[in-house]
């Protein structure tokens, strides 16, 4: 959209929108004048929010998790057992995982995965901080939960590697067919892999 | 999520994010951890211009486009052609008809539809101001150019009613195939609007 029609500041946000995931430029400009319409409800609230969590959210220099305190509120609740480590790729999986409620022990956020194409080795990911923690003698358990894609699994790989000399047990999400999913629909290795893992009824 | 496991300030963000148009609960986590992870580059620029819009951004008196100006920039061009006005439902749909570069005259946002369904009578729409910006000798034109809703339709139908007394020409945009549209994907209702406006090769 040209200048001439309507003033810099709406042409800005829009274009700021226009950078969040899933939005693209038609849905930012959806979302621009829902916003400039609801001021008093959302606009406003919203700035002040993003002013909010700037200021105050920093990265846990513990596990790498966000968080407006540090350590964050995970790694800092006496109620988690110490013994297990659940590594994870990113913060919104410690966030899906934590929906799920399905780790009683504290995580470790890598902060991505291994990418020779991308340039991205071990000394780029929160890898040397995980093998210190491992060292400690509280830690029993360390479950890998990276993404089952290729850069994941090549991860996983290299974090198994590391963690040999730590004398903990390391184990890894299982692999299946997803709770509700029709097998219909499910690709190839899936089947292959829940197959193979086929357990007594 | 609980507030157990992160800040309440980045709760609230997500919150917010989530009543955005395109943006639901799954995607609003996903851009808040994106807005976070670019602090500088993002965050705090889009905090910036949400604050700049919210103080900045004001409704044009003759029209009812929204700009930094009022009158608009549009109602403010000299190079705009006086006797045309094009009658639309909302803002975005002047930004639609901008890009589209098809109006050579001025705008007048309506701010919705006649509904009894949802109580909305004339006097809730921008009606009044029309009329009175009709019925200066300048103005020779109206293309009335809302949806081709139900409630889009019979707006046009009421406003046509209106503007009868004006002296004014009254159209509309024609309905037919949109270009670049294949027959085999339209409704019959476009179809048979195409084919009896048929016009010679």
């Amino acid at each position: 959209m040209s200048k001439q029609i309507t003033g810099s500041e709406i042409e800005r946000l829009i274009q700021l929108l226009a950078k969040m995931p899933g939005l693209g430029p038609r849905s930012a400009r959806r979302a621009a004048l829902h916003l400039i319409k609801n001021k008093d409800r959302l606009l406003e609230p919203l700035s002040a929010a993003l002013q909010d969590a700037g200021a105050k959210v920093v990265e846990c220099s513990v596990c790498g998790n966000i968080d407006t305190v540090d350590p964050c509120t995970i790694c800092r609740d006496p109620r988690r057992d110490p013994s297990i480590i659940c590594v994870v790729e990113e913060v919104g999986d410690v966030w899906a995982l934590e929906r799920a409620a399905a780790v009683k022990g504290r995580y470790h956020v890598l902060g991505g995965t291994l990418s020779a194409l991308d340039g991205i080795g071990p000394d780029e990911l929160n890898i040397a901080s995980l093998l210190a923690r491992a060292a400690a003698s509280e830690v029993k358990e360390i479950i890998i939960a990276v993404n089952a894609t290729v850069e994941g699994q090549t991860t996983a790989h290299y974090l198994t590697d590391q963690l040999r000399d730590c004398g903990v047990s390391v184990s890894r999400l299982a692999h299946g067919v997803p709770v509700g999913g029709e097998l219909d629909y499910l690709d190839e290795g899936t089947l292959a892999a829940a197959m193979q893992a086929r357990r007594p009824f």
